[in-house]
């Protein structure tokens, strides 16, 4: 699919998921470099520059979306004639796409390693990076009991206890305001991310810090499962994660309390790096101080250059 | 009401929460005392002692019950003669029944300085000693303004906003796992009490340690708005506070998840002395190191003998 | 001296410090018992009581004058006849004026075994109680050293030093931001009390609670040396210590700096129970745990009744 | 045995024990007051005095000789004539003597009900105390395991490991550098005192507060077990506990190191207050903030007046 | 200007100023490659070095320098013909001065967007890099108020709030003292930094560790603005940063206090890492873990080589 | 030695020890390209991976082994020719062995700069690239005391002791009760590495983790002095460090303890980053969150690949 007809189809939400918008936009620029009709290596960088701005604007906040397309273009500045640089963007793509096709299942194989037979793992909301690796140890036959919290106000925990349930895992639900009293009994946490920022905090659903406080409180090991697409770029240029507020009809009827009520309800929380005991990608288990390695590692320098973004 | 009519209400249910059971022993003992027959002291003491073992079998767990029915026959050990035995236990009961009512009052007037103009509250679940001081300095023209958590499973928190709207007072509702998030926004934390045990821990709603955990880490007061009938004698003498598990319903409908999954759902949790900045009872407010001093003001040296308790 | 001039004295400033105001209390009170000219004890509990408003009504804010008051009363509610109670306010009175008298000198005994042969001491501000341990334990011919803050805005770490200097301690001189970094060459803090709150709070000189902290963080034992009569009963009654604001003058020439510059100047801060290992008393060496049964102890019980404070 | 005997005897080391020597301190005052011949109260109150210096001038250092000795003549002062003084201080010795003889059995009982089916259970050194409610919970009925450290360099934790086998109770041995990674499977820990401090430090075995520093860290439960005779009065005039060093050939034989090696051998450590959950004594379960009202409830105000102690 | 000059220059103190250094050596290497006579790549590269030698001898602990003249080599050690050696100097050199002299302009783009509208910010001492993002924030429109600690002894803070008066910005002056009160109504810290280690800590001006530990205690973000030239790369090869002691004068007159008191003035402290949220520089936004991956970035692996530093 | 023998050598014991195991496998390699007979790159290739195989089956948990044949073999991937790509491996394979060979050496320089005159060291177990600093230092004349644990079971604290004695080191042994206690004497802890892992934390000695809480508590400095061939790639990969239970005899006789009683005697422990201040490694010393990054730069990032180990 072309460059246009893919920023269209994000724009209008007809492609969805951190994971795909991030992989149509590297597809789209294989298929820019593919079809490229132009016969001069400045021309073509100039071209490409226009068509990542048109891909970038069709979802300006979608970190997975930045990481695709920055993923790409990586090394086309130092490429030496313009076949050099197709292939470059070409290979780029591909490699992106792989790589992020499998993120889940490496992450999977990953953390499986980090639960020991017998393990009592605690999650928040409904994550597939996240309940990867409880599923893979389930079923390499390690005995693993999982509490899952209900995840107000969308109630993402009921999907994941299905989610469970249907793999086989032993599985108990309890609601938020149990988290710190059953802490006692877990062992592990596993959770996923929205975004990653490059000092290394993670931006997830409202509720995952309170689990990270009551492990770290608690000397219990807490795991952030992303897929690099998360690790944010952005916030290395300082910009703040946003952090939606939702309709108040979703966490109550209102008709069960008077109208001067108000109800505020954001949709994500921030949980400091210091309550993170590793972060599992796809490229192995690092730090939350690793996270700007990682970074300049799958973007390349220049794209963290002074004025390297609009 | 005499003693075994009081004792059978209790039983049945007719006689509920905590204040109004702990009165009704008080004022079963000194209806007793009033209208006792017999003529020696060694005979009123034996003859009380039965009184009080048939209020306590009502409701073996109640510790209100145990200090209402502790601090009326509080001296009678001491007591010269079988008029100041009697002289005595009505006047404590008294004492005591006065206390008791007008405890709310003395706690709100008490917590209501605790808040300061522009102060920004946080509390969970529905309590009365916990909101009074809100409301009280609300009613004083101090701007207060609460978030109120949800309180899942059962919901208090919408009663409380609609105490608190009723009331006049700025409230916003929140649920249970944007505690963490929004305490940043917080000065203060007022939360009741189920039980004071006798080394200062805060038995309570589940979800209330959480938000202790959370103030704690932000350097916000954390203060328990408690009756001195919630703290527990039983607790001195070694006794764990029972951690009731409700039904599954409370949680989630049965068709909503699969079978397999199980659901936990205690009513308490406990909260470390070291996350409790104050506690405010009818008596002023302390620190939790000193509840063991309350319980023996209030019930008297004897009550803790060795063997003292059946 | 009578009431109505001790009375007179305090308000217009001619009797002035913590203890001498307690003092002058505590001995006008005792005049009063010794001339009272009534003879039945109704009416002396009713005239000491307006005594006692005449004199808190001089300083309404002064923690040690209500203090000095309130424990010359104490248990004239369980007199048996007139002589009794004139009795007991005089033994009462000269009691609290004598402990008040010796109180440093035994806070300085009693601190001083808490010094070891070679120890260093960090202090704040200019505290009587705080440098009486220190300078016994120096002239007992412990090698004791000093580092002293020099305390702004007011600058008292420079009465300090020369005190210690004039005693023959080893003492060295830092800034405020040095605190932290001195922290490390330090074995313990000693410092005074402006307040103690019920529940074990220290209210202090603007900085003391930066002590705490930095002492806390590298597991040295920080000391409050307080007088007992700084022990706040109005605390218990949740009033707020009040922290005030002084001129701007103390901290900056207002030609220094641009008039839009604001200056914020408080004298005192809080600091918390937690950062604090033990508050030397004359009574001995306490837990912050254990200051309500102080108060008690040292009030009775019936001051802190319902309704007991006007 | 009368007062000089003791004295003797518990110098000589006849009488060993903390136990044994504060009930042979109070019997011994028993003796003297039962064998008076004087007739006057003061001469009593003089020669009273004069036993008791004798008695504590035996051990100085201990604390439970202090304890025993002072609550013995507990409320002398306020005896109205010989006949009361004689009988106070024989009743007064025989319910020391009594509670202290109980006081394991009953602290047994208290902890037994802090240990809950199926927990672990970590404890140090060798300690009755500590040993009674581990023993008390099994003989319950209850499933606890048990990890005892070795207690280097006495290894005190192999007379544990009998003890704790020899009850049936299913007991693993561990070296004192395991501490902190066995703590993750240990739900609480249970130690005995030496000596409790005023302002409730527990002074302790060497490597005690290693074990209340790793529980803290992962939110386990940690207990001190204490019979109140434990408690020093002492240390409310500041005295600091004496850590005694001990012989270098405990640790290592000479040969085994060079001679230019030092080695430091100290017998006990302190552990704070902030680590310690609950105090667990024969008057029940108490906060270390209680501590001080505890002693005053033992021994009586008149123990701690300025000057009451020589 | 050539090498010999720019190290008379830097050594005489004629051109000062971290940043003014840095250029100062990188821009006297750049004049020595665009003069280079000799032909060989050999030769050039053992001039180079000799070079280096030179200004770096002119002020060996200045970090800045060391980052300029490594920063500006880099690479060289890879060229494969004297052109290109000469080239690459001359573009490094370039490249490392446009990148300072723009940093403090980036790091306040970057910063201000951690300023969010509404916001209290607290700084120290006076740093360029600190209050550009304050003042960028004002610039754009946010409501942001600043508290300014006078920073003892020099007082820095004066020409802090006089430069954020200037700028239009809500500014208000406090004393060092205060910091821990105020903390509680501060957002977020800005601080600058003297030097960052290899391993995350901050050194910078006395006092600047304190406003860390209270932000930590109270979950206040803390951001430490730093150009990379601060970084520095002898802490990697374990140097301590000296902490220089100033004289006394500027801490207190000698006549004010008595001569045998000594005087300590320590003129930086050290931060360490776990109270740094996030460092802000030139570069992006980093954790105090990603120090050693921007070191090499900068300079090069083979700066970094064992026997690389002389 | 060729693969074979060397690989036989290693599964036999004969090879021991972690730098002597990477020095092998890196020397096997060289002598495999030194030697190689085919004539195609791709078989090499082939061939190279084979060889690989067969060493790191000899020890399949030896990391240092790992890093050897991987830091040996990197770049292959990218050579263009046969002859480039076994000079690589043999420049490769001789630049680890040297760096390895020096790394105690460097590491000692390091360290020794973190050491200051008068500082006091803890150090646990017997590690020379722990006491290389502390030697060194002394060899510099820095006066620097050591505390030496005993290190139960092994007691490998004699060993260190002896060899700080020898070199003229003042040293004290304690037991490793004692860690806590004598803490508060201590300036800095200095430990050697089994393992450093992906995310920055120690496996260590059993009782390392001790000696880190302890430090952090009191505020001082934990270094962890480490190879890099001791950062295991395989944690990565999520690979758990395993830790060894070794056998009973060492803690204690049979005949000293009922047959009943379990023994528990794992050899490591686990040290979480956030207690470690920093890294020292031949490369530099290091924050815990820059292990990946040294990793990636050992090994090249076709190391990591998705599928990159078997």
């Amino acid at each position: 699919m072309d460059v246009d007809r893919t920023a269209a189809a994000i724009a209008d939400m007809s492609i969805r998921g951190a994971g795909r918008i991030a992989r149509a936009g590297a597809a789209a620029l294989s298929h820019f470099a593919d079809n490229y009709k132009g016969n001069d290596l400045g021309g073509f960088r100039r071209d490409l520059e226009g068509a990542k701005a048109t891909l970038l604007g069709s979802r300006p906040t979608a970190v997975s979306l930045w990481n695709g397309v920055q993923a790409s273009t990586k090394g086309v500045g130092g490429a030496k004639d313009l076949g050099e640089a197709i292939a470059l963007v070409k290979a780029n793509a591909a490699a992106f796409i792989d790589a992020s096709e499998k993120a889940v299942g490496v992450i999977s194989e990953i953390g499986a390693k980090r639960i020991c037979d017998g393990d009592v793992v605690m999650t928040h909301c409904n994550s597939a990076a996240a309940l990867g690796p409880i599923i893979e140890a389930h079923r390499q036959g390690k005995a693993v009991r999982v509490y899952a919290t209900e995840t107000r106000p969308w109630r993402q925990g009921l999907i994941t206890v299905r989610q469970l349930a249907e793999a086989g895992v032993d599985t108990t639900l309890i609601v938020d305001t149990a988290v710190r009293s059953v802490m006692k009994r877990v062992d592990k946490v596993f959770v996923g991310a929205d975004t990653v920022t490059s000092h290394g905090a993670l931006v997830n659903k409202i509720g995952t810090s309170q689990l990270a406080l009551a492990a770290h409180e608690a000397r219990k090991q807490f795991y952030c499962c992303a897929e690099t697409y998360k690790f944010s770029p952005m916030t290395l240029f300082g910009d703040m994660v946003t952090i939606e507020e939702r309709d108040h009809g979703e966490v109550v009827g209102r008709d069960e309390i008077p109208s001067s009520v108000k109800i505020f309800n954001p949709v994500f929380d921030s949980t400091p790096p210091r309550y993170i005991d590793a972060i599992i990608t796809e490229l192995g288990m690092i730090s939350p101080g690793s996270v700007y390695g990682i970074m300049v590692g799958q973007l390349g320098e220049e794209a963290f250059k002074v004025g390297g973004r609009k």
